[in-house]
């Protein structure tokens, strides 16, 4: 171990001890605040786009506490607007604080949140149906690439404004702006790359066709009101052959027609914690990544800790088979170690990573990190003294967690390293053809405007930081591997290329509101990070 | 097709049509009736004995149509009443009729059914764990089988008494009367047959050693409020390894230790329909099977038509996989063909025999039978003109379907033959070394005390009946297959012994309180039917 960490005081259990409450304290219940129709309706809808990711639709806690009628009314409306206005050290923004939220909306919060949860209503085949449109059937298609260099495209999150801006990696160039779901939360492929999808907070996929000139939208469907994750059968024989999106409401996955997004098959995920064997009635799907070892999906449920690889091999008999394996509760996003066999997944409130072997079909081990991790997929590179790494960045403190994922070597699957980072982070990023990471600090207010690159091989030199305006935040190679683009996330936001050796601005793509993630499409056809 | 049937009035329809309504008439509902809450108490427990069997503890309906509010407020407190003390030719028995409930337990009835359902309380692993006794430890258990000929102990289930009743067969003495759950729905055994396990409506399994003398129970557990089907794990390797409850409520199966019933592993059903692919909060689990081909269990699922291949072999490590084959909704109970490779369940409110090959792991076919039938595990025998079949009877007409079970025939899982029977039935029992084909005839009023004989050989003979004073249900043979078990189902019943050949009565086992189902521990370890 190659640096000894100052861990921060425990603020996640600080937190979350805030807002839990014994049996003996029942009795201090405040009473359920009165709200108007119209105040519920708006609190609804604030809490849906700020808060039930974190704290579950149902309000029974995931990444952040429990947050039931049973819990809040514990506290004073006092205390809870000043929870909502400044947030806390174990992982909760500052909404009043951060100018997301006003006074007005703070006190409708607070009040909001110590009346019962509204029950979101179920979203079956025939909602989802009548979502479903084709707009450019395949028939209508491009049968060849465009001219351009289609694989270093890039899609770009548009978060607030609900748009996928397609850009040229060689030219810079904007192709095209295209309408997808609100806040979108990721991009993914096809296994060609010739298709981009896009899943929004709301649970609306889009598809788009990067070999259309522009590329264009093809196609849409929301398959739930909540959704975090999308892809594509990328096992051979199966290339391209389904779609299949992971919902936080209704906690389910549906299978599409992946050339044109129509709904085949929904499967639930309610169900029962993996460890204390109690009912859940929100298990979310966190992530979803296509295995390359068998016809499998890897889905990821949040709240009860199960991993299910779903082979979709027999889906035209209407079978599908799930494995189901424990890992850990709250698991959120994760990615592949270098040889594509493991996937490691980050189990945030357990402050673990979880190992998962495609090849055997079990969890590997359960590695403890940092508090609340947050690889997006995580970064793989060689280490010169412990070979093949991958790591995570941290909600909960800045920290980068470095894990041998070398089965051969004795401290395989432990953490070999740790890298102090500035602040709290988001993203993480690194290529084979770059000996730099990346890492932003975007969810420390006084670091959020920094990019900090660390050396693989000089690990125990100091990071250079690059400072912004604006902050910074999610990076990604281009498909050669020696540009990294990051986006500066503002209403009149950017993405900036750097020369991944030099570390200078290379170019300046302007004109982007609130620019959050960006998926090359060769890079992330190939899983490359 | 040997024979014509007189197919009766399309009951079943006319019976649901009774219950449903469209949306023009929503506004004709009838007041919701006010009730106290010690009627409601009453009227909830009685719901639960009576009726949530077939319309669920949801009231959304399966093998009995759908009565929540939504519906049964269409109707006059007068009609539902007529219903309850009638009954309905499509197989809602009469209740006042028929002598279960008094006038004013009707009206209590008619007025609960048009409130709304209360909703059943989950039961996970905590309130399993608590309701776990191991009365005899492995350790205090005999280490060899008594001197008696233990392998043809039948067990006896005595319905409303709550009790297992266990019969030499040979010497037809009573060894022990065993406290068990409530109106145990049936017997399975261990591997070996050593172990006969009980499951209770009420969802208490039960354990009982026939090695002991006598017989005991050596430890019980509630699995759930309201359960079907139990068995074990029976493929080499795992013999007696695990035993698996399924519940109707909370829609689960629950995986135990065999030997202990130790509570392991808690998997939920809720999920979405087949066809529709819309969610279904209650998805019963109706029967399970130990499949003789793979370390699985064949577990049906009623409301969304599901058959599930239950892989337990990496349970060890935490791990299930679940198949998920489609099939046809109101799945219910079935068997084995007699090669053990083939599993035939009802889906009864479809009129359907679903065909699940546990090799292929595939449907091979909905075959279309009677009116809502009701196979048991059904019967297996070699047809002089169409080799090996299969049957069942059924719910809601009195019909005998006869299926091919050879895949090497054209006519391979069609209904090959039908037989008129007398009642609507709920049994259909044969041996492979008896000629005949036993039925009964219980929920038909007018024929519930006759014995149905058939002769395989000559299948256009007109069947023998043997009348009796009570009540007949359900048949079990000996282990030599030479005498068959009936049940006169009254409060003084008996079981009677007939003799195969000669259909003599040989013996009459006087003393027995309501006794319903007979398992005879050879037969039920080997799947003999």
């Amino acid at each position: 171990m190659s640096r000894v960490k100052v861990l921060p005081p425990l603020v996640a259990g600080v937190a979350a001890a805030l807002l839990l409450a014994t049996g003996a304290q029942a009795a201090k219940m405040a009473p359920v605040p009165k709200l108007t129709k119209a105040e519920f309706t708006k609190a609804q809808h604030t809490y849906f786009d700020r808060c039930s990711g974190c704290h579950g639709a149902l309000r029974q806690g995931a990444t952040g506490p429990n947050i039931t009628p049973a819990k809040t009314r514990l506290k004073t409306l006092k205390s809870l607007k000043n929870i909502l206005y400044n947030g806390t050290d174990g992982g909760m923004p500052g909404w009043g604080k951060d100018g997301f939220m006003t006074h007005a909306e703070i006190d409708l919060m607070a009040r909001y949140v110590q009346n019962t949860p509204p029950a979101p209503p179920e979203w079956g085949m025939k909602a989802i149906k009548k979502s479903w449109k084709v707009h450019v059937p395949v028939s209508k298609r491009p049968t060849r690439p465009p001219r351009r260099n289609w694989k270093n495209y890039f899609g770009v999150v548009e978060r607030d404004a609900g748009n996928v801006v397609i850009i040229d990696g060689d030219t810079k160039e904007v192709l095209n702006v295209i309408k997808s779901g609100f806040a979108v939360h990721i991009l993914r492929t096809s296994s060609t790359g010739r298709y981009m999808y896009a899943i929004g907070r709301d649970g609306k996929a889009t598809m788009m066709d990067m070999w259309a000139s522009p590329p264009n939208l093809v196609a849409e469907i929301k398959t739930g009101i909540d959704a975090r994750s999308i892809d594509t059968s990328k096992f051979k024989g199966f290339e391209d052959s389904y779609a299949v999106v992971g919902n936080y409401w209704p906690p389910h996955y549906v299978i599409m027609k992946g050339d044109t997004l129509e709904p085949l098959k929904i499967v639930g995920t309610r169900g029962y914690t993996y460890d204390t064997n109690e009912y859940h009635p929100e298990p979310r799907v966190a992530s979803i990544v296509a295995s390359h070892n068998a016809p499998e999906w890897v889905l990821n449920l949040k709240e009860t800790g199960v991993v299910l690889l779903v082979d979709y091999s027999k889906l035209s008999d209407g079978t599908i088979t799930e494995t189901k394996i424990n890992a850990e509760r709250f698991l959120h996003d994760g990615g592949w170690d270098s040889t594509k066999r493991y996937f490691l997944v980050a189990a945030n409130a357990r402050d673990t990573i979880s190992v998962i072997d495609t090849v055997t079909r079990k969890l590997v081990k359960n590695i403890k990190v940092g508090t609340k991790p947050h690889p997006g997929r995580g970064a793989n590179w060689v280490d010169p003294k412990y070979g093949r790494v991958w790591a995570t960045v941290h909600l909960g403190e800045g920290l980068v967690s470095i894990i041998s994922t070398d089965p051969s070597k004795p401290y395989a699957w432990t953490v070999v390293r740790e890298w102090e980072l500035g602040g709290n982070s988001l993203f993480i990023k690194t290529h084979p053809n770059s000996r730099y990471v990346y890492c932003d600090n975007t969810i420390n207010p006084k670091k959020s405007n920094v990019l900090t690159i660390f050396d693989q091989k000089r690990p125990d030199a100091d990071p250079v930081e690059i400072t912004f305006k604006k902050k910074v935040v999610h990076m990604e190679f281009n498909k050669k591997g020696n540009e990294v683009w990051i986006s500066l996330w503002d209403k009149a936001g950017e993405v900036v290329v750097i020369d991944d050796k030099t570390h200078k601005i290379k170019k300046r793509i302007k004109g982007l509101r609130m620019p959050t993630g960006k998926f090359n499409v060769y890079n992330t056809t190939h899983d490359i990070y």
